[in-house]
């Protein structure tokens, strides 16, 4: 090598060190699918001597994208593009559903195949011709493609491609993330910008965002979004719209995502010119035939309505005497020859205050159990009461056998501190998830309930508010993305742990190396019960502040209606704190099963998580811990607040794995959330304390402003309230 | 070379474009400072050649900033690293304020660094011990910093730098964004997302966008932001905002960019309690000026207030029976001390409708000349109305020689087709400019007047009311950046063309290949003028849809006020069309010197382009042309839709100039706006033909659907309207 080439070899490779430090300041648009490359170098190489050839069968729509995937897949990990024929060549990579990838019979079986179902996949290391290939496939085009994102997980984990046999399949049919945007871009409880669905212009602009949004949640296997908000506008549903509804759907059918509409119940008045919304008024059942049929024109895949009525002022069949079921029903029936679904919440709110807020969907929907048509599923929050930090899960799980229920989770952390706060959520759905209802004796834990395994007839689904907006890393904060990925992970496969997804997505968002996996994994495994400890300790719930749901209002006392007040929920008075939902209070633990209602009503074997959501107990009161009630509760709040300055310094030391830009925005936002971590905690410490008249224990600092200072903060914009139009 | 050998280059020569592959997809972010490779290479290594040493000096924000930008654009543009020392070594690039450079003193004068003042630069070649080197100097840090992006848009648009000699300074001492942003993050008249500044996470976030935004901010010489709605709210003086509008300002300043307020004149009562805000009210004298002296206690370099006062329902001084000078005066004031100013808005708009909108700004505010304090600058719309497509230039431009006059220009196309039309405004801006006042005999231009030319002692300044949203290409279509950058290069000098202007922004952002340069800089240049064709032709104004001002609404006639409405602007009858502002009629021709009322006051010296703004023209007059009124209109209409067109079939062949993403967006974008230029046609053809009952001459295709079907057309939700909170 002469002096000239070793110069121009190194100016080559100063190149491509240049363009590598400028691709690498991340600003966290690409999600998990950054497909960064594969750090470990003898890993990578062994990669791609296994990856030199590929055989991709067929060019649909939704194969056009798995290959379009999975090229930048490899590209992005391994700088890799392979060798592109229809001849099989070795080593070689095999894509394509299985009838047209003509494989030799004996390397995958019918039986395997029929596992797949329609959205699952294989992924196999077989022989064939002697030589060891790796195939991709399944019975569809989008089992394809949720194999190639498979495959590519592998990849972005580092894991051995040596000796594959994966069979993967959704253990649920409907998984589905729930948009609460209104038509001009504000989004309910949206703290990640504004919508990104510009209505104003599509049909004709298809914004990269829109392709993007598909890519990602058809990467986590989630297969229906309903677009608009369940406070929702009739005008969704005029035909200027549904042209851009439409071309909504055409972007997102290559990925295996339909497109659902939340319907406004009062639509055939606000729209249709009729009197009345009444649903067995014959005139509203053909309007909303004649209207399924419009959009399924249109919409050939389309998925159906979701619907919020008679709650929280929304229109519904009560206000015409009539239930729930029968509302849903004449939805259904409009949908039902076109395979479409009606997603009816039970999150019911009523216009009179009830004793118990937490009673109330069981009391509407259980005694509708079975009327139901078998196109409608019931939409029912994981718990009671309205996304709290904690709640136990809700008894409508596996109170209604005959009916079809779906999770509704919150991914947009309404409260749970809004985007600034690092709180990863898996552990509270799988809290949901794991809990017995003991419905068909024990180990009948809401997942099985949800997977329909005690009525294998009945549809299933689970639902995700979505945390999605125009902030360029979509959900405000880097790790609010594991949220929306955890979600379509657990609505995959709800036995999957927090911990391997939290695992997974920090190796293909940021890095593989275990110096960054180990301390990070432990810190968003830990992040949910640190907030409920700083937050809603101990049973404690819906002590936010009034409208907004930002930051602490435990002293809220005046709002519009007794239940919008904490104090209802907290019931705090120099006795004790707590609402009493035992037999002797508003008996709401009745709803559960007797093993499960035994459990929560007596105040010995009631969990500590629980206590102050099921009982009002003495502020002397011995915990299990060996500590008075007060002072558990405010070591609960001191726990959580330093919990957090520990994620501080842990992140801090950080700064070698990540990039410059995702690094300061985490490290900004934990410095924001130390500082709500403490306000919360001074503020209700402060506050409770009025009513227990007892010291903060001396080893804890004391807040250094007076409880007036917090509740005197007015905080009149906080996001997430815009008006729904 | 071993075959081995020839491999492995090859494979990192393939990677290096792989890389570059991705690197290419190009979502808009970085505007015009993408800083992409020089793409004529012999250029390129002569430029490195050139550039090899880099001394630079000092270390201060400001030439922190200046010396980062400048190696990230000696990165993307040339692969290059250059080395960096204290020592010069030849070739070097030196840059610095002139005092730390020490260099020697026939390098460059006192009086030119004089020239340069606080803000301009000199780039030169110099000869410094027989060797040539190039220096980027200045007088002053901010010098330093947009010489740096000077000399950086040299290399952008491959200008040769043998024998610079460049010598750069501000014509316009205040160059000012307006963001008519609201503090929940709509933005009034925004089609381009939500809100770039999130109030929520300030101070503790401080978003990269904002520093992006201000690097692309002072790259084109912009020095001031307005960072809140003119139709203000007063919470914005509370000290929780002013804490956010401190870490904006501490962002922004290292860039050299001052934040200004646009304030509620009633936020003394609003939010300080009083019971007046009369500005000649002791108390709210002393409120405004604690309220001051407040805010620069922590923004030390705040740039003052932007007011809108007695105008469209915003309180103001005449609630008290004084005038804008009383007003003006008073907040000059509490700012003087600081050396801040006012910028008082001349855009009023009484509660009261006149006999002609178009004359109310000058008659409010000419008998007011010289009333004002120094830092008090009135900000005038550059036409009469309100930035419509066209307007005759503002007759206060010269009607107050004792006063500052700052233009107002909007960016954002509130009646230009919102960010679906490409309309590159530049020769909208400079046709304002070149108007020719008569204020001080011929050639007494509207530049000159803004310039301060005709009276040296005056302030001058340039707003522009952005277009900047949290769309990732900031603006909501590729080429509305232009308008961005050209409102900051014309705002620092006025005397630039429209055409360079454009040629740099196109290279800058695109290619500077002569195959898209050449047809991409006639389609902007002729852009605007096809929007007037297609929206108002020959005069026509203030004819868009209601509110919304989107898409044609010639025939609203039902506002809630008279001057609301379509047809108190063209006055339509069977007669024929325009407003007669002439001395027979509204004689707002009066208000321009006499040289100019003359030209419009005469039909037959009116030009075309302003012949309905001033006269009610009959339909078979005969014009320049040899046409009839009506015929001219009708082929001004179908010309603008024709060439828009065009404007699709040109960027049709520029696929292999620009990234897929980009391309693919425009692309999208002409043919939303080749539909929306047709409605227009359409519509306005169709009614304006109800009054004048002549045919659409054979020439052209009947538009194909009746006028009823664009009258009933209703966009009740288009962006731009959200309320002001």
């Amino acid at each position: 090598m002469t002096i000239t080439l070793l110069f121009k070899r190194l100016a080559l490779l100063f190149a491509i060190l240049q363009i590598a430090g400028n691709v690498y300041a991340d600003d966290g648009y690409k999600l998990w699918l950054g497909y960064n490359a594969v750090a470990d170098k003898k890993l990578a190489a062994k990669y791609k001597a296994q990856l030199a050839h590929l055989k991709f069968a067929g060019n649909t729509p939704s194969l056009n994208a798995a290959r379009e995937e999975l090229l930048t897949g490899l590209e992005g990990t391994l700088a890799l593009r392979p060798q592109i024929g229809d001849k099989i060549e070795y080593p070689a990579l095999l894509v394509g559903i299985a009838s047209s990838l003509k494989l030799p019979g004996s390397v995958c079986s019918e039986s395997e195949l029929d596992k797949t179902g329609n959205e699952g996949y294989l992924i196999k290391t077989v022989i064939i011709n002697q030589k060891k290939c790796i195939v991709i496939t399944a019975k569809t085009d989008i089992g394809v493609l949720h194999g190639v994102f498979g495959f590519l997980k592998l990849l972005q984990t580092q894991q051995s491609i040596d000796a594959l046999n994966i069979l993967e399949y959704p253990r649920i049919m409907y998984r589905v993330l729930d948009h609460w945007d209104n038509l001009n871009r504000t989004v309910e409880r949206g703290y990640a910008g504004a919508s990104i669905w510009n209505w104003h212009k599509l049909p004709g602009y298809i914004d990269q965002r829109y392709i993007d949004y598909a890519r990602a949640s058809a990467s986590v296997g989630i297969n229906g979004s309903v677009v608009n908000n369940v406070n929702a506008n009739a005008l969704m549903l005029t035909p200027e719209y549904l042209e851009k509804v439409k071309a909504l759907a055409n972007t997102f059918r290559p990925y295996g995502i339909k497109v659902y509409l939340s319907v406004k119940f009062s639509s055939p008045i606000d729209i249709g010119g009729l009197k009345t919304a009444d649903p067995l008024n014959a005139q509203v059942m053909q309007w909303w035939k004649d209207k399924a049929d419009e959009i399924y024109r249109s919409i050939p895949d389309f998925g159906g309505f979701l619907v919020k009525a008679n709650s929280e002022g929304q229109p519904g069949p009560q206000a015409y005497g009539r239930s729930h079921a029968d509302g849903a029903n004449m939805l259904a029936d409009a949908l039902l020859p076109h395979n479409g679904i009606v997603m009816w919440r039970a999150f019911v709110y009523d216009n009179n205050v009830p004793d118990d807020r937490a009673k109330q969907a069981y009391n509407e929907f259980k005694p509708l159990d079975g009327q139901f048509k078998k196109n409608v599923i019931i939409q029912v929050k994981n718990g009671p009461i309205d996304f709290q930090p904690r709640e136990p899960f809700h008894p409508l799980f596996g109170a209604m056998p005959n009916t079809p229920l779906m999770m509704e989770f919150q991914l947009t952390q309404e409260y749970l501190g809004f985007s600034t706060n690092l709180v990863y959520e898996a552990p509270l759905f799988k809290e949901s998830l794991e809990s017995d209802t003991y419905a068909m004796g024990k180990g009948s834990t809401v997942s099985k309930v949800i997977q329909g395994a005690f009525n294998p007839k009945l549809i299933t689904g689970m639902a995700g508010v979505a945390n999605i907006g125009t902030d360029i890393n979509w959900c405000g904060h880097p790790f609010a993305q594991a949220n929306w990925y955890a979600f379509g992970r657990l609505a995959w496969n709800p036995d999957l742990s927090s911990g391997d997804i939290a695992s997974d997505w920090l190796k293909m968002t940021f890095s593989n190396n275990p110096g960054f996996i180990s301390p990070m994994k432990a810190m968003m495994l830990q992040s949910r019960e640190t907030a409920v400890n700083y937050m809603t300790p101990l049973g404690l719930h819906h002590i936010m502040g009034v409208n907004t749901h930002y930051g602490p209002g435990p002293w809220v006392d005046n709002a519009g209606r007794a239940d919008w007040n904490a104090v209802y929920y907290h019931k705090a008075d120099s006795a004790g704190i707590g609402f009493n939902r035992s037999s002797t209070g508003s008996n709401a633990v009745a709803q559960y099963q007797p093993q499960v209602r035994d459990l929560f009503e007596n105040l010995a074997t009631c969990p500590d998580e629980y206590l102050l959501w099921f009982h009002h107990v003495g502020w002397d009161y011995k915990m299990r811990s060996g500590a008075t009630l007060w002072d558990e509760m405010v070591h609960r709040y001191y726990l959580g607040a330093d919990a957090v300055k520990q994620m501080e310094l842990s992140w801090g030391k950080m700064a070698g794995y990540v990039d410059e830009e995702r690094f300061g925005s985490v490290k900004q936002l934990l410095a924001i959330q130390y500082d709500e971590a403490t306000t919360w905690r001074n503020s209700c410490v402060l506050y409770f304390q009025t009513f227990s008249k007892r010291p903060i224990p001396a080893q804890y600092p004391k807040p250094d402003k007076p409880l007036s200072f917090y509740r005197d903060r007015k905080f009149l914009l906080a996001p997430g309230i815009g008006g729904n139009q």
